[in-house]
């Protein structure tokens, strides 16, 4: 929360250099090993917590606009953001406008914002976050762990769950989350992860396979196994092929 | 186009009820045996063409907004409209920048406007579109057959196609679509008509069947054929369902 004195020189600096009635609020999905997580800021001296967001420049384009904010609140850089939903409630920054009526009532915050979401999914294991000035802390919480999150944050987190869900039907994933080489086990975890749910080991191969995104290697893994399994590479031609044009798998 | 004498009223009245920055375009897919189409609006007297838009008033949902905006330049009403992206190029607005700013530099739409995106798939028999004050006509066009749009709209018509193809891998449709009773055929052709590419039989049936959305009658249609095709509806339930939750042949 700013002082009287933050909170003007904030307005005063907004209104010059941001788009009025628009901001941008980043839901960073961390994946490791079977963990999914996301991404929370928690308010300094208060019990607050919030998604990385913030506002875009007179000139800007909304994707830099994303990636500043991520790389300011966060200290993350080069996350490859995904647009997936804009929440426009008229009453959804009343909470802001409340937190600050007393001391400036036409504050920029008591204005409507109508907000553009925006989500990654990442190895949180290659990720160091950082707070910025006006957060105490900015770290990866699993999701059936949450704090209480500000304004409509916790509906723009289970929207962009449910999007990252539905992407899991038409769009090729994980490359940058599993090792260069895996079992069809491995790959099967992270989408159990993702949906939260068990799936049918023979189903899940049948499905992965049509895609035809994988390269399984001839030499099986070695070691103790009764029967060793085999091992699997995305082919990266082919997953990039699927992220422009859908996975064939489909129509 | 505004003379300078309704330009200046149409500012005043803009800003004074809508939020700044912000714009709502509209790409309806109108579908009837077989024939995709998209509505478009022409500007009156100016060989200029483009997709149903507007503003958003002060204290409305987007949503409202959309179908206000829908009903006003088209006369079409409850339509089911879903936001699909937003279009945020800093020089999207260029063209009706350079319009008006001789004869009025600091108009409303000198402005930069971040546009949200809403689609809809119709059955085309069904809506009678009726061009609004501003516009010529507003009808139908296929999609091979399409005036050179303004602004950023042919972009944005495009990424509505992508969507509402890749809504085929999550989502079930049609429902408005397609008679009660329909073949496997039938459906299969609206499907190809939104993918604009010819389908395998088997696997579109399989592929179908396996979302477990549709009935099958245990009469089959009666006629002349060598062999009458089965009739199917859709099970009203669980589509809804798989609205919702998203289609039973995903994960």
């Amino acid at each position: 929360m700013f002082t009287k004195e933050e909170l003007v020189e904030f307005c005063e600096n907004a209104n010059k250099n941001y788009l009025s009635h628009i901001s941008i609020d980043c839901v960073i999905f961390g994946f490791h090993e079977g963990q999914l997580k996301v991404l929370i800021l928690k308010v300094k001296n208060h019990d607050e917590w919030y998604l990385p967001g913030g506002f875009v420049m007179k000139a800007e384009p909304l994707d830099t606009a994303a990636d500043r904010i991520l790389k300011e609140r966060t200290g993350i850089d080069e996350i490859f953001l995904q647009q997936f939903h804009v929440f426009g409630d008229p009453e959804r920054g009343k909470v802001h406008n409340d937190m600050y009526k007393d001391i400036m009532p036409d504050n920029w915050f008591a204005n409507r914002f109508i907000t553009i979401g925006y989500y990654a999914l990442v190895d949180f294991e290659n990720v160091r976050p950082a707070p910025d000035l006006h957060s105490e802390s900015c770290r990866w919480y699993d999701l059936d762990e949450l704090p209480t999150l500000m304004l409509d944050h916790k509906l723009i987190l289970n929207k962009a769950l449910e999007t990252l869900r539905l992407q899991l039907s038409y769009q090729p994933i994980g490359y940058n989350l599993m090792p260069k080489e895996f079992t069809m086990p491995e790959l099967q975890r992270l989408y159990e992860t993702i949906l939260d749910k068990k799936l049918d080991r023979r189903n899940f191969q049948r499905r992965i396979l049509a895609f035809d995104i994988l390269d399984r290697h001839e030499q099986p893994r070695k070691g103790g196994a009764h029967k060793a399994p085999y091992l699997y590479s995305f082919n990266v031609e082919k997953y990039q092929h699927a992220l422009r044009q859908g996975l064939s798998g489909g129509w």
